[in-house]
């Protein structure tokens, strides 16, 4: 089972009109392919969800975070287990392909989806080949103004994080999704070289901890804000997300219409709020 | 049809303990989808083949990269034609469903991709539900050792690069992707809120121009390399790749395997050859 997070490399470093060979760590890429069982006891069924390119390391989380997001299950009781697949047919699928067996009772319907071509990914609508598909159902209404917090809580986050992103550190390569609670405190980190797997996988953790809604939960990301974020975040109850990047205009637009409050820019003494601004005090 | 790739908002900034409404302009991001019509003269059929989030423009090049780099044509010639779809049934479809009909020579297996469970995204493997899929064929062979630069034209690129970024510079939120010559002149950049679009936007418009393989063209981009970008670059022929961000463990084995020169961390003064530093001089 391969569960390395970096790798070692030697590389080239051109500095000053300087080159040099010096070791250097690389976060690793692999891809993870999500197969899924499903159906009644009487008449199981297997299928092959997706594939994403994702940094090894807490795949079984990453893999129910995604099916949540994806609307496909609505808590972790609804998995009856996760393991990785042992008949694999070469050495790269080895610790690569993770089998989450669904409840019988969870109503999918594989074949809908094959003829629509949902196919889904990391990246939320890639492989939903409709955009009327876009749209999720079954999100958890987010309480009007609550909770509030001050600007200064909204600049800790920041600070807060320098501690935590052991991966980054090491790589520059790879980006992080943080809870964090009403204290400050940050709850759960998870690191991805893809953004929406880091909150996937935060998201999987927390369905396991059974604190879905996460409706006292901040959510921090290192990167930008695109739409599938917000609706991951709002998908999981998160009443508060905010990026280090700059937020789309479809992020922005899910978030007003859930009542969410996203930030962008968020850095050492300044962020900007683009909707939600009632749940930021002075 | 809807082109604009900014969107003006009305943010509250918080900077120094004084937070005030001001105006702002965020990166555009809306679904796209792109139907194919394939199959020869006497059955023409008809697929939804897949839904990316991408910032308007530049949308027939997008479609037409991305079925190159995902090995569904070979050329532009492959195309008969491409047009927005007029016959969408929302007003949020209008502009965002592309169509492209490729010649009837085309062999496109629809079933058999529907099977598989295909569905691919402008992520590259994102939807593609197997590992065994992951590995592309038909890519050019590049030449060994050449092109042949210098350390000074690879730092140049960061310079040049300034004054192209535009949506960049408005809205701090895009991706970009330049094609420089090797006289460090750039002859093509295309912006998008997903890097991988960006990239195939340029293919796209670089398979229009009839210019694949670019076999003399070096890559800059924005963002950091991970394994589908470098794929997208080796599959157009381009040599040399160098981003601002990082590697990843894959990026860098695809890249060595195909004989391609990846440079990452490419900033004022100084980069990172990750392979192929023989096409790099001092």
């Amino acid at each position: 089972m391969k569960s390395t997070s970096v790798h070692p490399i030697q590389i080239q470093r051109v500095k000053g009109g300087q080159s040099e060979a010096v070791p250097d760590l690389l976060a690793v890429e692999e891809p993870m392919e999500i197969q899924i069982w499903y159906g009644p006891e009487s008449g199981r069924r297997k299928m092959n969800l997706s594939v994403t390119m994702r940094t090894p390391g807490h795949d079984f989380e990453l893999a129910v975070g995604f099916l949540y997001g994806e609307g496909i299950i609505q808590s972790a009781e609804d998995v009856q287990d996760v393991r990785y697949c042992l008949d694999v047919k070469s050495e790269e699928e080895e610790g690569n392909v993770v089998v989450v067996r669904l409840e019988p009772w969870v109503e999918f319907d594989g074949e809908a989806l094959q003829r629509n071509f949902y196919a889904n990914s990391s990246c939320g609508v890639c492989g939903k080949a409709s955009i009327e598909a876009l749209q999720m159902s079954s999100c958890p209404v987010l309480q009007s103004g609550f909770p509030r917090v001050n600007a200064d809580f909204i600049l800790g986050l920041s600070e807060s994080m320098q501690q935590q992103q052991t991966v980054f550190k090491h790589t520059g390569g790879i980006h992080a999704a943080v809870l964090f609670d009403l204290a400050g405190k940050p709850l759960l980190i998870r690191e991805d070289i893809g953004r929406h797997n880091a909150v996937d996988k935060l998201i999987g953790a927390s369905l396991y901890a059974g604190k879905v809604p996460l409706s006292e939960g901040v959510l921090w990301v290192s990167g930008r804000a695109g739409f599938e974020l917000v609706q991951k975040a709002v998908r999981a109850g998160i009443p508060i997300m905010a990026s280090v990047g700059a937020a789309s205009s479809l992020a922005v637009d899910t978030a007003a219409a859930s009542g969410m409050t996203l930030i962008g820019f968020l850095r050492q003494d300044r962020f900007n709020i683009y909707c939600g601004a009632e749940r930021i005090g002075g």
